[in-house]
């Protein structure tokens, strides 16, 4: 829980405890609030909260021993289960802040080697135990949440395969660790001027294996960001034995076996390694930060700048209320914001930049700031808006903890469509979050931006910020929490029911998890799923890897088969 | 088998009749390889050889007769099924040559849309009766032959499913249908402006579903080339029900469904219809051509130009013998050759195709020709050492088709391996070639090329010309066929060997087929070999689509399972 730097993890939100807003800056956030709502966030009248002293919560003993064999990775500590107990969902997190985290694992298992992790896996598929693997735990769909009636759980912690193994300067591959986090990663392959250049939010805590299974996204807005482009070989261990793919680029040998772990959610298998793609450091950017009279002028220019195509690292697309909150509006508080940044390992942007202004001022933009051009090492620097915006990215997550304590609601959901129902799914999903946390909550705070713009579609990003319920009122605390994570289901729930009817994609990089299994059921194809539930009960027969999780596989046909017929 | 432009589709061999060498042309070849090994390549002393008349050919009659609904759609002519008979691979078209085609389909379906195929697939699957899913029938490893020993099969013909549906000019996508040529396609989105811009050299016969399955690969370098990047949702029908995905960009819903059919060879469903990125017509081209001491200087230089990245259109590697075959060859015919050439909608590419330059200069190159800069459309243009190259690749098929009829060897190969690889591999892959062709045929011609650069690493492909092999000599002719094809597969297993050896893949764009299996199998992961059994027995229960292919899952255990216990 505590790292080598000194900072303590928080055992409930996000992160680390030291970063946490606290006095001025939690009270400023509160002020900002209930000036916005008419009324303080909080609808019981305690004000800010304190989480919990997570070592008062009463957890039950765990109803599985591991096997000797075992016992040196073995964690029954209550804590560390109460940690493993929850991803970073405000729903969860609202909820352990008060202390109510329903389903702690049993144990935690940490292993030290591939070799260790294939033990978990033996012990557990034979005496039916339930396996969750954990990296930084950033879920926020539920992805590392120990389901319910499943009997024991065991969350298997990856923490100790954080090494980069080997580097291929060659290939411009590097082959990683499944529990290594992104400063481990970067300091690794830093020695030798590379970087993986993969930067989604939940950089500095999650694992190159969470990352793999949940096909994330990095923070770049178009070309090979998705870590499903920056993987050249995956190895998994799986309840029935190793699974290992060879680097071959651009192999067409039948169906890619990467592309079948990527996105399985931990369902299949436990990556272990894999090669990766790095690249020199960039040592150039320039960029600029632009303001337009309308979102959706702003959407056909991203539109027009991401089909010429001009690939700009950086092109999100932020609505008045999301400059507001990212604190980069511009003067008036009512045009849109477009910033904008280019990257290269060497040599002049100063074209791509002009072009791309060009492009924007072709759809009414103005130019705020910028342009901007910069050499040297300029990995994870960013000026003007764009450092602004992300600055408050990184934040986010923090700010929605403290507004958490605060009594509010606050949380984000993202999908992705193609340009034709663009604008019309961003104004609908706008009014459909408003219209459902003004009804739970009495108001509502709504951001829209843009995270990802590609040649046929992009991807909005909703933050909605909430008083909290009136549910919450004058009861205990974990019914607060309880009311708290009720007011955002119900939004939640409404925007996913306007997601599915618009036909976009109830997730573009936050993954499936458990809360989005009933969205996700209804946009896959039927025949794949039983595909994809056939592949499940013949890797993991016993059905133990994170159950509920994309599939619903239990049953198992195969076993019984042979004990029908034996 | 005629076209609407009056040209007659080859029965035995590539493209259309009219297309192939005769006369001067024929003698010429001959006569070359003949300066080349030191003998005519007919080691029969027959000279050159017409093709058997199709009609002449014995075929057995149909096992299987449709039922009355398909009635319409079925073809029993002796002819049709000769041609459904084999594919486009040297082994087998030799042998087609000589009138020698082993397994011709027992019938010809050819469905006008889904509910057809849809039909086509009940009747088989409740009937046990084998379907080979046939596109252009231009497969060079086996994957639309009808197997031997499956009892009756029907080749699924989609030459009908041959339109553009819907376009989406917004989102540059375009719908699709499976059975849709290079040709179909260009020409339908030639009225709006718009370019598919996937340029197989089947591009010409082979179909849009056929390339989804296939994974096939453009003609062009780098950049989205594989139609694996070019795909946006695909439909399929399968046995057991109709798989079709939504149009979602970068979603990170679970693993992709897409990804799951492409690649998939037939053997999991027909490919109806997909939604496929399409875009504006370019209209700006620069290319160059250059020349290098050494192969390995040159492999050098396509590592550095795709690793900057520049992402040119074309940037092939030609070998003396690649570039003598292709008439491009340098003055001096000793030296490498460089192919280079970008592209753009719009817009100067000087900086660009100078940077290039830069580049392969710094590792040795001279230039021979350009840069020449065009505008205007020029799809499908090219001048200089591309417009040669290009010229070749189009015509290599007819070509091989020639050097069949002489008598001699003739066929191709091709891979893909990491940068920290490449220069040993192509140099194993050479002597491989050369000893086993020289073993087997008593002389060889091999010439290695690169087709596709990656930041990650590059495909080789090799041809391999030689003459008949001692074996071939004064017997029947289809004996004499057989010898040629023999002689190939010797050859083949060597250099497949060597591959698998080498770690790298046994096909680049190729595909698996009947006739990459032995090693397809050995470098695939084996849980996931598993997995895409389990994918098949659940999808496909009756085993009927492309038996044979990537997996054998004939064994059915989830039907077996329900009769014991039933």
């Amino acid at each position: 829980m505590s790292s080598t730097t000194g900072r303590t993890r928080s055992w409930w939100g996000w992160g680390w405890d030291e970063e946490a807003l606290t006095g001025p800056a939690l009270d400023g956030v509160g002020a900002m609030l209930a000036a916005r709502f008419g009324r303080a966030p909080d609808a019981s009248g305690h004000g800010v909260v304190d989480p919990v002293d997570p070592h008062a919560v009463e957890v039950a003993r765990p109803r599985v021993a591991a096997p000797r064999h075992l016992a040196a990775l073995t964690s029954e500590d209550p804590v560390d289960r109460l940690r493993h107990g929850h991803g970073a969902a405000f729903r969860e997190l609202v909820r352990a802040l008060h202390g109510d985290v329903p389903t702690p694992p049993d144990l935690v298992l940490r292993p030290r080697d591939a070799a260790d992790v294939a033990r978990v896996l033996d012990w557990c598929s034979d005496a039916g135990i339930a396996v969750v693997p954990w990296g930084g735990g950033t879920s926020v769909v539920g992805g590392v949440t120990p389901p319910v009636d499943v009997g024991p759980v065991v969350s298997l912690d990856l923490e100790h395969l954080d090494r980069v193994l080997d580097v291929d300067e060659r290939s411009q591959h590097a082959l990683v660790q499944g529990g290594a986090t992104g400063p481990a990663i970067e300091r690794q392959l830093a020695t030798r001027g590379l970087t993986f250049r993969h930067f989604p939010q939940s950089w500095e805590f999650a694992t190159l294996g969470g990352w793999v299974v949940t096909r994330a996204g990095g923070h770049f807005a178009t070309g090979p960001t998705h870590v499903d482009d920056l993987v050249a070989a995956v190895t998994a261990e799986t309840p029935t034995g190793r699974w290992a793919s060879r680097r071959l680029p651009g192999s067409g040998a039948g169906p890619s076996p990467d592309r079948l772990l990527l996105g399985s959610e931990g369902i299949l298998g436990v990556v272990t390694e894999a090669w990766v793609r790095v690249q020199p450091r960039p040592r150039s950017r320039a960029s600029a930060t632009l303001a337009f009279p309308t979102f959706v002028a702003g959407l056909d220019a991203v539109r027009a700048i991401a089909q010429v195509p001009l690939e700009p690292a950086n092109c999100r697309l932020l609505d008045p209320v999301e400059a507001a909150l990212a604190g980069a509006a511009p003067p008036d508080g009512r045009r849109t914001l477009l910033v904008l940044g280019f990257e290269a390992v060497d040599g002049p942007l100063t074209e791509r930049l002009a072009l791309a202004i060009e492009v924007a001022r072709d759809h009414g933009a103005e130019v705020l700031d910028g342009p901007i051009e910069r050499r040297g090492d300029v990995t994870g620097a960013a000026e003007g808006g764009a450092g602004a915006w992300r600055e408050a990215f990184l934040r986010g997550p923090y700010l929605r903890d403290a507004i958490a304590r605060l009594g509010g609601v606050a949380e984000t959901f993202e999908t992705a469509t193609t340009w034709d129902r663009a604008a019309e799914l961003v104004a609908t999903l706008r009014d459909t979050a408003e219209a459902a946390a003004t009804d739970a909550c009495g108001g509502a705070l709504v951001a829209v931006r843009t995270t990802h713009a590609y040649v046929d579609g992009v991807a909005p990003y909703v933050t909605v910020v909430a008083p909290g319920p009136p549910s919450a009122a004058a009861r205990d605390r974990v019914s607060r929490g309880r009311a708290q994570a009720a007011a955002w289901d119900a939004v939640k729930a409404a925007v996913s029911d306007a997601i599915d009817a618009a036909g976009a994609t109830i997730t573009h990089h936050h993954a499936v998890g458990r809360d989005h299994r009933r969205w996700y059921d209804r946009q896959r194809p039927e025949v794949f799923a039983r595909a994809l539930a056939a592949v499940k009960r013949e890797i993991d027969p016993a059905g133990v890897l994170n159950p509920g999780v994309l599939v619903d596989a239990a049953a198992v046909p195969v076993s019984r088969c042979d004990d029908a017929s034996g």
